[in-house]
């Protein structure tokens, strides 16, 4: 594999002032390639700066992708930097130009000779229109190194993006000849800890030393991909023996599992839009009543584009006066049991469905903390109830971790409960 | 300045698989002692990168800071590579292993032998203590370049974060004489656009050439830094002009402001705070009703401890039966004005203040999209009702962008109307 320098170039990483967005986005589209990010450099944006960086890691065989500094105002240096790195001159292109002119003209712009530098390319090279922005990008050959590129990508990322995706990615895939994606078996997994994945995993993986196996975590979540060289012998086989033993061993935590196994891979689904087709499939609604979770599910939930059809509404019962008065959650209940309570999750969910008129609901009160936990009831404590008129089912959770970790295990901790509900009901087939 | 160099070490942002969380968060803290980071490189964790790499930044009066790498297991190279570029040898603390054994035996847990690279330190440099880890961060002096320094800190956020904080930058400030942070004024904005703001700062700014300006957006706000170097003449009063000059210009938009003219900061707060703090000296309540929404106003209230005391509770009202049964917005205003209106929004409030027995209440209704647009109403369109029981006020805004931007820009709204409310009842005296 050819060694692949990322060259971001900016003032505003550096003085901390935005969060990268392209390291993470090409390394990962990169690394579905077949191909691996050697280093990743962020630099300032001061003459000499590109020029220096870029000579540094120009060696044989070698691709350097820069972002950023195309534009047409003076700091954008980018384009002479290279050019005096790699030795290869620019040239004015016309029809660029003359595409440019047209775009600004179609918005009853004028464009301003500044503009020009956005017509310059590589002599030695070639060029990636750009649908989203001036600049184009920029593909140098280099003097010294034949078989070596440097290609010069826009910043923003809405540029970028399409660009990379598109033209620069395909091109690049073709020029250096990187093996075919691997085979991938993606499985996502609700509320399971990563050690115990681990831990029943590794006993299968022993076996099948060439398997790669990669994990992705987020609170309550964890992916796990799979992958196998898609010229491994049987290798679509063993990657799908290995995703059934590890499904087989987490019946309750596997909610979805997608093949990348040629061209066109699965579409991947989150818990909220596998809980939401199931409901859409049965013609079903659903609501929910938030206390410590304040409006968490909900927002997940509503998130997604149609999610109208199946959730109707939600409560954030955050007040006592609101759980009693629009949930209907008793005095006696209250007074006796507390606000967090197995009752009152259970009575926030009775009434959901009467007053929604939803066939599903959820509930959940509990302590998010820092403040407002006892003895007898401390921080991290939810009670979650989740259910429809046959049957509502309640548990019980006591959660680590800050005011965040609570609230995100909580929302992920309802998702999962109604999940398991309606996959059982799906396979007893009720 | 002295140059310096930030050096992540390890393979998972290479192969994107995580995304970076130490350049931003070093690059600011130094950014406010006033020192600058020349370049930040991602390397991968193979023997031979982290020396090659340290040695090819080392050069006079240099401080490079590595992260990662420091931990018990074979993959962890860090401590030899800058050991063996720095020409500093190593040696065995007693002390140090000592404590860690401790911790081990607190906890029940014998210490295995491989642990014993946790206390291996530089000859020639110290080491600070790791309170939530087992790898203490590392300071190698270097023998060819007697002012520089590598400092070696763990990989783990929870471990560097306050590492860095409290030992790491103070040390190092100390160390470089780093210019004493610059004065500084924050002004926060809720709903101006950028290029308005650069606009009307502008012919202030002009006057005064050293103050530094920085913003940092996201959707609906802006965050404007002004910075004057301490022992500039009169820089405070010079600071306080500009900032309250800008507040004159913007005095629906800017609802924070906080002072860092010295060792103690204003507190900073954000606008859910602003809002929830001019409740709570009123010992007044809100509830929300939220439809495109989705319980996003919500849960950015609830994000915060303490928010129940102002806020009661909410209703997302996604389906017509919810927004009719459970807020009583007429049938007759569904039918002929629609779910999206003005009549809608304001119906909304009403049903909150009797429903949930607040003092104020927000009503949002829109087209989020990308779906569910006409003509008519297109994706984008979303009225806003803030008020209580003597007035309720709506507006109609037609946002731009996807989903998301809607979404957040309809929430962000919806608390600045409800701010102005506050503010202008508060300026009225009623």
């Amino acid at each position: 594999m050819n060694p692949i320098h990322l060259v971001i170039i900016g003032d505003e990483l550096l003085a901390g002032k935005r969060q990268d967005k392209h390291l993470q986005r090409i390394a990962s589209t990169l690394a579905k390639r077949g191909a691996d990010l050697t280093t990743c450099e962020s630099i300032r944006d001061f003459p000499g700066a590109v020029t220096e960086t870029v000579k540094k890691n120009l060696a044989p065989n070698t691709l350097i992708i820069t972002t950023g500094g195309l534009g047409p105002t003076l700091d954008d240096l980018t384009r002479e930097g290279i050019s005096a790195a790699t030795g290869t001159g620019l040239r004015f292109d016309e029809s660029l130009w003359a595409n440019l002119k047209q775009r600004f003209e179609r918005r009853g712009r004028k464009i301003s000779d500044s503009s020009k530098s956005q017509a310059l390319v590589p002599e030695k090279g070639s060029f990636f229109q750009n649908h989203f922005g001036t600049a184009p990008g920029l593909v140098f050959e280099c003097e010294d190194f034949p078989n070596s590129l440097v290609v010069a990508l826009p910043g923003p990322p809405r540029e970028l993006n399409p660009m990379w995706d598109d033209q620069a990615l395909p091109f690049l895939a073709q020029k250096y000849q990187w093996p075919a994606p691997p085979n991938r078996i993606l499985l996502r997994f609700i509320m399971a800890p990563e050690a115990g994945i681990d831990e029943k995993m590794r006993p299968v993986l022993v076996n099948y030393p060439d398997v790669g196996l990669s994990s992705l975590i987020r609170i309550g979540r964890v992916d796990v991909t799979l992958s196998l060289p898609s010229d491994f012998p049987n290798s679509i086989g063993v990657l799908r023996g290995i995703a059934d033993a590890t499904e087989d061993k987490f019946p309750k935590h596997v909610f979805s599992r997608a093949e990348s196994m040629d061209t066109e891979p699965d579409p991947v689904s989150d818990l909220e839009e596998v809980v939401m087709q199931l409901l859409r499939e049965r013609g079903q609604t659903l609501s929910c009543a938030e206390s410590c979770t304040g409006g968490l599910i909900s927002k997940w939930l509503t998130d997604y584009p149609g999610s109208s059809d199946v959730f109707w509404g939600g409560l954030i019962a955050y007040d006592n006066s609101v759980k009693a008065n629009l949930l209907h959650v008793s005095e006696k209940t209250l007074a006796e049991e507390g606000a967090v309570s197995e009752c009152t999750a259970h009575e926030m969910v009775k009434g959901l469905l009467t007053d929604m008129s939803t066939d599903w609901g959820i509930g959940v009160t509990g302590v998010a903390g820092p403040g407002g936990g006892t003895q007898e009831k401390p921080v991290g404590l939810v009670y979650i109830a989740v259910g429809n008129q046959k049957r509502i089912e309640t548990k019980r959770f006591e959660f680590p971790g800050n005011r965040e970790f609570v609230r995100e295990l909580s929302a992920n901790a309802a998702l999962w409960i109604l999940w398991r509900r309606l996959i059982g009901e799906k396979e007893s087939g009720t």
